[in-house]
This record gives C-alpha cells, sequence and structure tokens, in this order.
C-alpha cells in the first residue's frame, strides 16, 4: 500500500485507462487502486452525495427499487473506476478523512482531517468496500465505506469543527459564486443578484456587500422567496420580485429598484434568463452567469442584438480560497445562516 | 410615409406584434412597417446575406429548387415581419443605402450612406419589394428590393470606399472578435489563438500584436492551414499544429511553443475545445470563447474539475467601435489582407 506508481500528472492523467489520453472526466475507466503516487492522496470515504440529476435517473430507472439502485451504483463504481452515472454523465462529491498524502501533494492535506472534495466525482478515483450495505436507496446522501484518490490538481476542503456537516457542504457546494462576485464587485458599484434567496444568490449577495456594493437588488420569482429574504435582514437593499425569464419586465422593475446593475450575478437554474440579466446590465457593466441552465449562444446573440456592451463571464466553480470565503461569510453573518439554516437545517 | 410613431423603445419593443412584451429577436412576428419612430432609421435594402445554416436548411428542404426557395423566403419575411427562419432560428445581414434617419436616432446614419447592418436579420423589421426577381436560390446571397427599419440600439457600419464590398463584409461578420481580444490583452502577454488562420482567428491575432502581446501563438488543425498562416508572415511568432479537441496534446504543444498563454482566444466553431483551451492558458489567465459551438457547463465545469483559475468570457459580438477597428487592422496589415483576399476573393 505504499508503494508509489513511477511518473505522475497532477491531472490525474496516469489514472486514466479507456481511452487513453483523455482527461480523467472525459475518461470511460479509471484506475481507481488506492496505490497512490508522489502526488496524491488517499481518503477514506465515508459518504457520497450523489449529483441530484443522477440519482433522480436512477430511482426512476429502477422505479426506486432500493436493491436495484444499490446494485446499479456498485456497477458504475466498479465498472469505471469512478461514480459517474453513465446516462447523465454526473457524479456528486464526497466526504471522507484523510488516510495518507503524498510527499509531493500540494494539496496541504494531513492524515485524520476530515475532508469534503469540492472537485466532482465524475474525476475522482473510487473504490466501494463495504457494498452500500448502510444505503437505503431512498436518497442521494449514501452512507459507505471505501477509498478515494485526490490529484495534486484536485480541490478538497478541511470540513470545519465549528459547523453541522451539512451547512457546510451546502455552502462548499455553491463556494465558486460569492469568491467571483467578490473578485468583479468595485466599491460604490451597484450589484443585481437573480435568485437572491437561493444558496449561491444569497452568498453572492454577501459577497457583494463585503466587496463594497453600494446598492444589493436582489431578484426572486414568488411572493415565498421574497417573504423569505424580507426576513434575513441586510442580506439585500431591495427585493425585487419578477420572472427573470423576461427581459423587458425584469429590466423595468430593477430600473425602478434604482439600476441598471454594474455587476449582475444569475443564480438560478432556469433557462432562458439570459437576456433579461444583460438588459438590466448597465453599458460597460458585468454579467456573471452561474446557472448551468446558461445558453452559450442564447447570452452571446443576446448580447449583440441588444447593442450591449457587456463584459458576460463564465461561473468558474474554482477560485483559490473560496471554501474558507463562503464559511467565513456564512460565520459572520447572521441573517445569511439562518437562512441557510432554514433550507439546510441544522 | 412621414408621420412617426407615437412612441418608440430603444431596443424596438414597439415592433413586437407577437406576442406581445418580448424583444424583437424573441418575437414570432413584427411591425415591419417603413413608417419610422423618431429614434429609428429607415434603410433601402439591395442584398440579404442569410446565415449559412439557414440557406442550407431551406436548400435542403426544396431540394434546391429555386422557385420554392424564393416562395419560402418571401413566405417568412411577408408572415414574420423579418428573414428570421423559423426552423434554424437564425437570420443574417443585410447591405443598403439609409433612406431616412430618424431626428432622435443616435446612430450616426445620414440619407445616402450605405451600410451594412450588425445585428441579426432575425430582429430586424423588414419588407421586400421585388418578390426576389433577381435572386436564382442557389446561393445565400439574396440581391434584392425592399425597406429595412433599425432601432436607435441597432448597429449598423457604413461601408468603406476604399475596400471591396465582400471584404469588408467578412471582417465586420467577426469584428468582435479582435475588439475584445484588444480589450483583454496586456502588454507583454503570451496569446493562444485557436483558430488562427480563420477570419475571426487571423483578426484576433493581429488585435493581440496591435496590443502589445510580446508573443503569438496560433493553433491550426491541418497542413494546409498550417501552411497559409505561414505565407502569412508576422501575423503569429509560433504555428501549432494540433486537434484543439485534445486537451493534452494541445497543453503539450503549446507548451513546447513558449506557452502557457495568459489569454487564449477560441475561433473555431468546433464542438469540445473548452478542455484544451482551458488547459493551455497560465492560472490567472483568460479564456475568450468566440466559437458559438461553445459548451457553458463544459467550460464551467472543465475549470472546476481542473482546478484551474481563469477568467472565462462569453464572446459579445458588439464592442463599440468594433468595425471601425478591425477594417483598420486589415487595412495595415498587409498579410491579413492577404489572407482574407484568398479566403473571400478580392
Amino acid at each position: 500500500m505504499t508503494t508509489s506508481l513511477p511518473s505522475f500528472s497532477p491531472l490525474g492523467l496516469h489514472r486514466v485507462l479507456d481511452p487513453p489520453g483523455v482527461l480523467p472526466q472525459a475518461a470511460w475507466r479509471l484506475d481507481a487502486s488506492p496505490v497512490i503516487a508522489p502526488g496524491e492522496v488517499l481518503v477514506r470515504v465515508d459518504r457520497l452525495n450523489l449529483d441530484a440529476a443522477s440519482y433522480r435517473q436512477l430511482r426512476e430507472t429502477y422505479a426506486g427499487d432500493p436493491d436495484k439502485i444499490r446494485a446499479a451504483v456498485l456497477d458504475i463504481i466498479a465498472t469505471r473506476g469512478k461514480m459517474q452515472n453513465p446516462v447523465t454523465g454526473s457524479g456528486g462529491m464526497l466526504t471522507g478523512t484523510v488516510e495518507q498524502a503524498g510527499p509531493d501533494s500540494p494539496l496541504g492535506l494531513a492524515p485524520g482531517q476530515r475532508i469534503a472534495t469540492l472537485v466532482s466525482l465524475t474525476l475522482t478515483p473510487l473504490v466501494i468496500t463495504d457494498s452500500l450495505y448502510r444505503w437505503d436507496g431512498q436518497s442521494e446522501q449514501v452512507p459507505c465505506e471505501g477509498q478515494a484518490v485526490l490529484f495534486a490538481r484536485s480541490i478538497a476542503a478541511v470540513l470545519p469543527d465549528d459547523l453541522p456537516v451539512p451547512l457546510s457542504l451546502a455552502v462548499m457546494d455553491v463556494c465558486g459564486a460569492p469568491a467571483l462576485t467578490r473578485r468583479v464587485i468595485r466599491p460604490g458599484a451597484t450589484a443585481l443578484v437573480i435568485g437572491a434567496a437561493g444558496k449561491s444568490g444569497s452568498l453572492s449577495a454577501v459577497a457583494a456587500r463585503r466587496a463594497g456594493a453600494a446598492k444589493v437588488i436582489g431578484v426572486v420569482p414568488t411572493e415565498a422567496e421574497a417573504a423569505l429574504l424580507h426576513d434575513s435582514e441586510g442580506l439585500v437593499d431591495e427585493i425585487v420580485m419578477a420572472d427573470a425569464r423576461d427581459p423587458v419586465g425584469l429590466a423595468a422593475r430593477t430600473q425602478a429598484a434604482g439600476g441598471p446593475a454594474d455587476v449582475t450575478v444569475v443564480c438560478v437554474d432556469v433557462a432562458g434568463c439570459e437576456g433579461g440579466a444583460i438588459l438590466s446590465t448597465a453599458q460597460g457593466g458585468t454579467v456573471i452567469f452561474f446557472s448551468m441552465a446558461t445558453s452559450f449562444s442564447a447570452a452571446a446573440l443576446g448580447a449583440e442584438g441588444m447593442a450591449a456592451d457587456v463584459t458576460m463571464l463564465i461561473g468558474n466553480g474554482y477560485v483559490p480560497g473560496h471554501a474558507e470565503l463562503a464559511l467565513d461569510l456564512l460565520r459572520t453573518t447572521p441573517a445569511l445562516r439562518a437562512l441557510f439554516e432554514r433550507r439546510v437545517g441544522r
């Protein structure tokens, strides 16, 4: 168990078995051997958190039968060396304890630390050793025993002692959004957050304020979300209730609330929000798209069609220090923590 | 013909008939009446340049029958008040002469000027008055007579006297790429242009150099493209022949040519280039995606999966002054002009 592989790649290319030469995420099959290279970290896994789309597909395919769902997940992991649903293409994340850190690993992890992976299961070598006997197959939370490997360019965050694990995971899951928002906002800016009562949206609203935004406008789709945001005192300065898929309506309401925005952050996983985000942003401003429902061509052609000179960013889930920043925002903003606890449970 | 509409919107909302309240591009039907509002411009159209995908769909549907293709285009324009192919959703552009400029139009156009529209036909009110009798239906170039309307936030460029019209149109068609490249490049940067022998790629390479790039690396897929670039002396410093869909191969060759890049510009309309672009870019660098084949989720998840701290921009086709800049680059760079003439014809 201590022999090192002869050579290794920071991206894990040496773990790719099939097809050769592709990145681990694109691979059909990885070498999940728990013998780590000098740049790798071995993790004793205690829980998988399956991607929601992946779990839904499995549940529907097997009509909710726990034995069949379990068998399917075990089969995927045994066959592919990673938990990547072949239908949805998606993975999830895991939590576990550092078992061994290679001498050349740059991740700064030490044996015994409790961590969560912030890179997808779709590229994480994984072996399951307990047949998933503790999982009831009824939710995407999979208690398990097994081993996983982190590459030099993987991302993992140490789970903090002072916060419940579900809360930390919920924050880490969306921590790229506040980190990039903080980087883009200039002091005095007007920020517009579409989906401000959600997890990534509320974190981004707080990040915008911390970065010096003079005004934070939060967009929500319903009365219930508006009430939630209203109860979360200080998260935003103005609450706008609007359908983000209606460009003209959204822009008009944003204008009435003090817009247009210098920076607009799109945090709702709903298709068709590109035009409204662009039209609600001032000329020379920036739109950050964090929604995976964003259409590249709708954004590019929409901006051109409206002669909108806006910078449009693809929300990158990785910004150095993103997990620490997001956890710090939660710790130091009681209204944000309360909102997360209402969504996640304590 | 001189009565103005009572009120008007810079985005042309007053021209939307069905469904009400959407932006002109999303509308099924526009009011194409040649009676202009104070903020509009009326254009006497002499040529439509149909989007390639749209023309191909029409030609295939009607098995190349010119009468049927003509009838189909006339029917679309008469029904929708704009040339937006209902199957492909795409439009194209037009050339014509300014007939009347409303007193409140900010476009700075005057009657008699020969122009090209740089916003899509999908949002341009259009009437055809000659039954397209001069069009043979055999190409996407449609000589015609008719009238079109530009809104206050439309984009049009005056066709220069010193360049052949096809050359100017070819340049204007991709002029957003060099403009955004110029904005992003910092002096001393290493630039990587994927698809450097193409129209947007070669313009972007020259723009990068003008913005002070210390090194410009051009990626091409074939020996033929490499030869074309080699003949175009001074467009790039290094030529890399690689399949841009192979992240590991592209990054290795970029590295060997002096990379990684500070700024990578993706100008090839091929799917699956996101990973290679990200992996060939230095941490802290920027990737500009101009290809309409870009997948938002592949870019977002790819960067996260490789722990790549790169800024990713959605290429916006509109940057103020983009047409003038691109034409100027062509005029003042003989090798660029020669390359365009080889592609477009003189």
